[in-house]
């Protein structure tokens, strides 16, 4: 049967914030496939929006322009570190349905860990890398798994994962509820929306950061014909 | 109330064609708010495909730098008329919600209408420029309208104006379709499908050309807090 790539992100401002500093953007791949960016920029408000959005604009760029992964992570830091000094620092994720290779990529200059799920089988790949702009020559990670049906890839940042911090709430254990809810889940929204609603839960409903999640799911299916869509949600304040 | 920007896209490619040289990118603007891009590559297949992913490149490049529309179409088409010497073309559509000027900005290099309801008031705006790529200083026209609750925009490439042609179904009126469908729909995804849908079904479900729909609609909201999603799902060969 022939796959279906399903991708999507939830996302959402800290309380009492206009501006989110997470910034979520997807682009076609001009030699076949998929990406996912997602940026944090350090602290909240203006300053980070305008940061993740600079970031996110140049990494874009470079995808578009066919450029690999790897590469636009470590290019987008070069940029941010000649610039900035060493004084700014912000997360990077791109998650990649990779035509050509045929092959999930996940490059990641990130704080929190990667969950990946095969076949239903949770599993949490621990983050390796801090976030870029800070030191001299920063790699990215970089995990590559085959495109195939019953894959899903879940990447969040940071707000998701200390959700429930400050009320005691214990640590927000992600992958254990992709586990719980993704029986219940039809699409990667499904999962993406279920994993912010708890996010916002656990902090009494006024996030005490920026929350983003993106959720690759790779599926079979058999439509025809073969209908592309996108669509895409702002609520404004 | 406030807003919510509903932005959403179908397509499909030519009948027995593996690839689009229709792509459509959907990209947050860095002084405030969204754009889609929508090309159509002239010809279908590969090199289609190829020009249309290298016209949006460019596109998606300039609008993330901030870049306004109007330069961003005229550069597409000086950097295709620059390396291609009028051998060839593309059609360009670029749909912003722009939250700096609070106006819905629709600038096209078009060879088809723009279709524009204004509180269930369906109009239709005659395409007056051509594509890209063809003559020295092609320019875009522009329509700016105030961004406010009840109004939807819809653009789409020729293989859905010219939908049922070769089957003498007559002239596909698309803004009549809209008309009878808007009230059935909740959103912008259900309205781009319908058209999709109806286009697909005059070529007899054997699309004649490749075919693309964009939908935005500004609508009210009340939800809280404010979730921002995307998603994509792409159905492979």
């Amino acid at each position: 049967m022939p796959l279906v790539i399903d991708l999507a992100t939830a996302k959402t401002n800290k309380y009492a914030s206009r501006e989110s500093g997470d910034t979520v953007e997807f682009v076609e791949r001009p030699t076949g496939g998929f990406s996912a960016v997602m940026v944090d920029g350090q602290g909240s408000g203006a300053a980070a929006k305008s940061l993740s959005l600079q970031l996110t604009s140049r990494a874009v760029g470079l995808l578009k322009d066919g450029v690999r992964d790897g590469v636009v992570a470590r290019a987008v830091h070069d940029s941010l570190f000649a610039f900035r000094g060493g004084k700014v620092s912000a997360t990077l994720d791109i998650v990649s349905a990779d035509l050509k290779t045929r092959h999930v990529i996940v490059t990641r200059n990130a704080v929190t860990p990667l969950v990946v799920v095969d076949n239903g089988e949770v599993s949490v790949v621990p983050n390796e890398t801090g976030p870029v702009g800070l030191y001299h020559f920063t790699r990215p990670t970089v995990e590559q798994l085959p495109l195939k049906s019953g894959l899903m890839v879940v990447i969040y940042t940071d707000g998701i994962h200390t959700a429930g911090n400050r009320s005691r709430a214990g640590t927000f254990d992600v992958s254990a509820v992709i586990g719980d809810i993704q029986h219940l889940c039809n699409s990667s929204q499904d999962v993406a929306n279920a994993i912010l609603d708890q996010s916002v839960a656990r902090d009494q409903g006024r996030p005490s950061d920026d929350m983003a999640v993106v959720v690759l799911t790779i599926a079979e299916h058999s439509g025809d014909p073969l209908v592309r869509s996108i669509n895409m949600r702002i609520p404004l304040p």
